[in-house]
C-alpha cells in the first residue's frame, strides 16, 4: 500500500487529501521540492532542506526545519515505506496552511507539509541524443528565486514546447535568456561555461549548483553572466540542468529564435562528472 | 449543514476535501470569481460568468459554460440551499484538473469545479470613512488579465499592506500605477476619472466596467489610461472598486509614495449610482 507523508503521519495515498481550506489550493501559497533518489538513496537532500527553508522565510511562512528535525527522517521513512529501492523522486510540498480563504494570511496559521514518492527511470536517451527546446517570452512574476507552487507560467510554456514537438521551453526576458521551465540553462562558448546569475529572475537548481561546483573542481571557468538570445544561438554548446533530467545536451532551438547545435565535449566531460557523484550517492557514501 | 458545489453536486461542506492530484494544488492550475450576494441575488452572474469563461479559454482548460448550461443554476441553488438569504458572496473555482503531477499538462483532463457561499455585511464604514493604502512595487506575472490562483504577488502585497495599518495595496510597475492586490484603482482629474486599461497588466474587474458604464451614463469622461505615481498622488479624489468593496475612497498614501487625500463628490455620486444598481438586485430585478 503506497503510503505519503501528511504533517507527521504517513497515511495511505488512497485516503490523501487536501483540506478544503488550504491555502495551495486558492493562492497557489505553498513552496516545494522535488529530490531524486538513486538506489533508494536521496540526492542532495540537505540542499533540498536548505532551499525549501530559505523559500518558506521568504515567503514568510513560519516553519522551522531545524525545529522539526524530523523532516529529514520522514522523508528517509517514506522512500524506505514505500519500497523505493531503485530510482524515482521525493515531492515535498509545504503549503502556508488551511484556514478561511483571505488574500491576508494571519502568521498563526499552521504550516501542512505533505510529500509523496514516485518511480522513475533516468531519461537516458535524452541525456544521450539531445533534445530540441522552444524559446518563449519569460512572463513570470519577478520572484522566481522562490520555489513556489504558482507555476502558471512555467505551465505555459512546457505546454507551447510541447506544442512544437520539444521536451523543454527556454524563456527571455526581451532578449536576455533566463531558464527553463523547469531546469536551468548553460552555454559554452570558447570553453568558458555561462549561466544566469541567481538573482530573483531564476530558481537556482540544485543540479545547477552542484554543476558549478563539478565545473570549477574541473579546472574549467564558469562565469555567472546573463547572456542574451543571440549569444546562445551563437555558443559552441548548451544544456539544461535539472534533477529530473541532470545534465541534458540541446541540439535545436525552436520558437522565437532557430538553430541547430552539436552536443559537445565540455557537456559530456560533465555528465561524466555528474554520474560519477551521483554513483557516490548510489553506493550510499 | 453547509452545503458546496463539488461538479455537478451538492456535498457537505465538512465532507468537502480536494483530490491529492488537483493541479491547482501542485501549481496554482485554475481559475475562479467571487460574486456578491445582496439579498439572496447574485450581481452581475452572467458577467462573472462570461469572464470565468475566458480566463478558462486563455489557460486552454476545456470548459464550456454554454454545454454546462447547469452551472447558472447550481450557483442560484447553492446561495438557496445555504439559505443565504441577506448579504454574502459566491467562491466558484474551476481547476484543470486532477492527474499525476506533470508541469505538461493534457488536454483531455476532465476540469474540477466547485463553489461555497460566505455570509458578508459591506464595509460600510470604510465606504464612508476611507481608507489608507500601501505603495508597492507591482511583481506579478504578465497575465493579469486571467483571474487564475496564482496569486502570490497579490497576497505578498496585502499582507505588505496589513503590516502598514493599510486595508490594500496598491501596485505600481516602476512609474506606472497598476491595480490594488484585490481591486482596480480609479483617480478623478479636473472632473475627469482615470484608470488603467484592461490590458495585460490588471485583471478587468466587473465592479470596474460596470463603474465605468455607471459614470459613463452620468455625463462623466472616463479615460482608459495608464497614469503615474505623481499623477496619482495629485489627483483630486481617489476610490478602489472590487465585487467585495464596491467603490471604497482612498484618504491616505503610504509606501514608496506618501500623501493625503480628501473623498470627493464624484466619487460619492458613483458610490450613489452603484448603491442603485445594487438596490434593483436586491428588489429581484
Amino acid at each position: 500500500m503506497e503510503k505519503v507523508l501528511f504533517n507527521d503521519k504517513m497515511i495511505d495515498r488512497e485516503n490523501a487529501s487536501f483540506s478544503f481550506d488550504d491555502r495551495s489550493m486558492y493562492f497557489g501559497d505553498g513552496v516545494y521540492e522535488v529530490i531524486r533518489v538513486y538506489s533508494g538513496h536521496p540526492y542532495k537532500l540537505e540542499m533540498h532542506l536548505q532551499r525549501l527553508q530559505r523559500s518558506a522565510d521568504e515567503l514568510d511562512i513560519p516553519y522551522s526545519i531545524k525545529e522539526k528535525q524530523s523532516l529529514k527522517k520522514s522523508v528517509m521513512e517514506l522512500i524506505d515505506t514505500n519500497n523505493l529501492n531503485g530510482d524515482g523522486y521525493v515531492y515535498l510540498q509545504l503549503s502556508r496552511g488551511a484556514t478561511a480563504r483571505d488574500h491576508l494570511y494571519e502568521r498563526h496559521i499552521e504550516p501542512f507539509i505533505f510529500a509523496f514518492t514516485k518511480e522513475m527511470e533516468t531519461p537516458l536517451n535524452q541525456q544521450e541524443q539531445g533534445i530540441a527546446v522552444y524559446l518563449t517570452e519569460d512572463i513570470r512574476w519577478l520572484r522566481c528565486d522562490i520555489k513556489t507552487v504558482n507555476l502558471l507560467g512555467n505551465v505555459l510554456a512546457k505546454r507551447q514546447a510541447a506544442d512544437h514537438d520539444c521536451s523543454e521551453a527556454i524563456q527571455h526576458r526581451g532578449d536576455t535568456v533566463t531558464e527553463g521551465s523547469s531546469s536551468n540553462l548553460f552555454i559554452v562558448k570558447d570553453g568558458q561555461l555561462k549561466t544566469h546569475p541567481a538573482d530573483n529572475l531564476i530558481l537556482n537548481g540544485i543540479t545547477r549548483q552542484v554543476v558549478i561546483d563539478l565545473a570549477e573542481k574541473q579546472g574549467l571557468s564558469v562565469s555567472l553572466t546573463a547572456f542574451t538570445t543571440e549569444e546562445m544561438l551563437e555558443a559552441d554548446e548548451a544544456f539544461i540542468t535539472s534533477t529530473i533530467n541532470e545534465i541534458t545536451p540541446i541540439i535545436e532551438w525552436r520558437g522565437t529564435k532557430h538553430g541547430m547545435m552539436k552536443i559537445g565535449p565540455i557537456t559530456k566531460q560533465l555528465q561524466s562528472e555528474l554520474q560519477a557523484d551521483i554513483e557516490r550517492t548510489r553506493s550510499g557514501e
